[in-house]
């Protein structure tokens, strides 16, 4: 599986001088062949050129190649940023002979600098003569910003005989990072995929994964998820409610999720990964919804930190999220020890739960006891470190 | 003015045992007559036992003496809190002399373990003998917890020819401060005032001042706010629509805003005040949507504490807050320097923003120019302190 191949896509990451450490900043990733695209963009309203750019191109249904740099993310840059972000896919359809119309550009970096588009353009002119199939590390390199490590993940799947590879890679250290912002993260495959069908798993299996993680709870401007499916393994085209698609599916979620994982691991200043899992609820939304708020919840944050066993600030958060619960319920347990039973505090188990909160990575589990759906988020701690990273880093 | 009097009022704050620090931690407000009551409590799903009694208190519409321990939350005790509660007006009362059904207790402190009853019956006897109009100050110490100094305002004003004062005890350095938890607030005046004008004055003034605050973001399971009228003044009961209770309200909150920014300079590790102002609004609501957007983002408030005038995390803060907006509108400003103009960065005017940030209070005015109504909402910084404070806390 390594060095990580996807037969019918290639791939570079260069510097082109965009960042002053002269680390790599510009990536390409190319398929041979137009591939079916499926993608989610940023909902916030303040967008990047380059999302705009990127969304009206997906609606095609195919996409060829993507071009992203970092160190800029071309954000609230105007009209300017918008044709600066054409003007890169066009470079790029260029150097690699294909149509305009099937390059998606990314960019992460810095807010409201314009980007530096002669350094761009001969990026993007060097990386088109070093695509290879064996670089698909270089790239993933090259979309890094503040990331401590390089993010990538694959697995094997079998669609109607045919062997098919699902990789991906993402960069991303808080939800937006320091203005050197935003997740970036391209998924491809060599299996055939209907077009529905490559939305519906990109949708489902994003929901669960990527949409499930939280650093601080910030938004960027230009994250972006792709899937591409450029159908080289030669299997006939997975179809939405099919067996292949399930196999397909679950290739293309444990991918996502190790890469969302990963995500929280490089969470800004983060020393800990702790999923929050509600069950008992009302709903999978209410689930979610509560899930997010103690992981969100600075006190909470900080106490794990803190080693903290405070399943005070977690009743505090439960409550607190705008979900109608019955207080007398809910149990919470720090993976098996309890500390909430019946919405009673249960002091005496403080030591047992302190040694569970010593560790890189546990459970918190609030049973709220009030229906039968679930939901899962992860989260980091709250650091001196997240504010050293935040509050240290100039514009 | 100082000390504090409100005429047909008593105060007492004592020291009883239940913080180990043998600081103040029970305070009793008195009033010579039952005073007409409006309150406010938290919004939370999960309520400590003395909001629970509280609000089924201040139904009546009458209430004479406050009874507040510090030091224990009474949070997440299930029916013993319930108990302990009741049992806590019923001693006041008897102390005081008066019908328990007029007695508001309210807790703050550690949550999920019970109330030391024996002490805190101790300290209501020695409180009750110790009321005096002269000790305002001595109450307000004793409902503090984290808090660095003590937090209390106090204005004059004129009904219908009659002299009335409006003063106001508040407590919380997060809004809900490391299980020490929660914000408590006492508004009284010895004006006399109808009960629903009295309700509309708070409930108008506390959407301006306590709920335009945010320290961390958390809200605590034992939030009150009373406001307490006693007619002691001798003005006709001041009514809905009369000149009277504009003037009336102005005082109250001027009491209240004193009060709410002294939340925001006690917050927990703050070293600045920054008020952000959103205007050009198509609704009040959405403004101060985007404003608590901006105002809670982890992104926004760690720049503050590193006084870098990162316009682009407040740009990325406005456009996830979930309103639709029209990006290429929107102005910001630090103080009078402009960082944004129609939607793209003007970073030519850093240096000059730089110096705004350097201040122990300023201004972030975000104008959207797409509609008229406005809100400001206030915030502090994001520090070391603030992860030290919140982390290094053992419960």
């Amino acid at each position: 599986m390594f060095p990580i191949r996807v037969p019918g896509f290639k791939f570079a990451g260069v510097a082109c001088g965009i960042k002053k450490s002269r680390k790599k900043d510009l990536a390409l990733i190319f398929s041979e062949r137009p591939a079916a695209a499926a993608a989610l963009f940023t909902t916030s309203a303040v967008k990047s050129p380059a999302v705009l750019a990127g969304m009206k191109r997906v609606k095609g249904g195919k996409i060829q190649a993507v071009v992203v740099n970092s160190g800029n993310a071309n954000a609230c840059t105007g009209a300017r940023g918008l044709k600066d972000a054409e003007a890169m896919c066009r470079e790029a359809a260029r150097r690699l002979r294909i149509d305009p119309g099937l390059v998606l550009p990314s960019s992460t970096g810095l807010i409201g600098v314009p980007l530096p588009m002669e350094k761009i353009k001969t990026g993007i002119k060097r990386a088109a003569r070093l695509v290879s199939a064996d670089s698909f590390v270089e790239a993933a390199t090259a979309i890094c910003t503040t990331d401590r490590f390089v993010k990538i993940a694959a697995r094997r799947c079998l669609l109607s005989g045919k062997r098919a590879v699902v990789a991906g890679m993402v960069k991303g250290a808080g939800m937006i990072a320091p203005n050197m912002a935003t997740m970036l993260a391209y998924i491809l495959t060599d299996a055939a995929v209907a077009r529905d069908c490559l939305r519906a798993i990109l949708k489902r299996s994003a929901d669960r994964t990527f949409n499930s993680v939280t650093v601080d709870g910030d938004m960027s401007t230009n994250d972006t998820v792709l899937f591409l499916a450029n159908g080289a393994s030669g299997n006939p085209p997975v179809r939405r409610g099919s067996r292949e698609e399930r196999v397909l599916s679950r290739a293309a979620e444990a991918v996502m999720k190790d890469l969302a994982l990963k995500l929280v691991e490089d969470g800004e200043g983060s020393t800990k990964v702790v999923e929050i899992r509600v069950d008992g609820a009302r709903s999978a939304a209410e689930a979610k919804k509560i899930g997010f708020f103690v992981a969100n919840s600075k006190l909470v944050k900080t106490a794990f930190f803190g080693e903290d066993p405070n399943f005070g600030r977690i009743m505090a958060a439960i409550g607190g999220a705008g979900v109608s619960i019955q207080e007398g319920k809910i149990n919470v347990f720090f993976n098996d020890v309890g500390v909430v039973r019946r919405g009673v505090g249960l002091p005496g188990n403080e030591r047992r739960a302190a040694r569970v909160l010593k560790r890189a990575s546990f459970t918190v589990k609030i049973a709220l006891n009030q229906g039968r759906s679930a939901a899962s988020v992860w989260t980091s701690d709250l650091s001196y470190e997240y504010v050293r990273i935040n509050s240290a880093y100039k514009t």
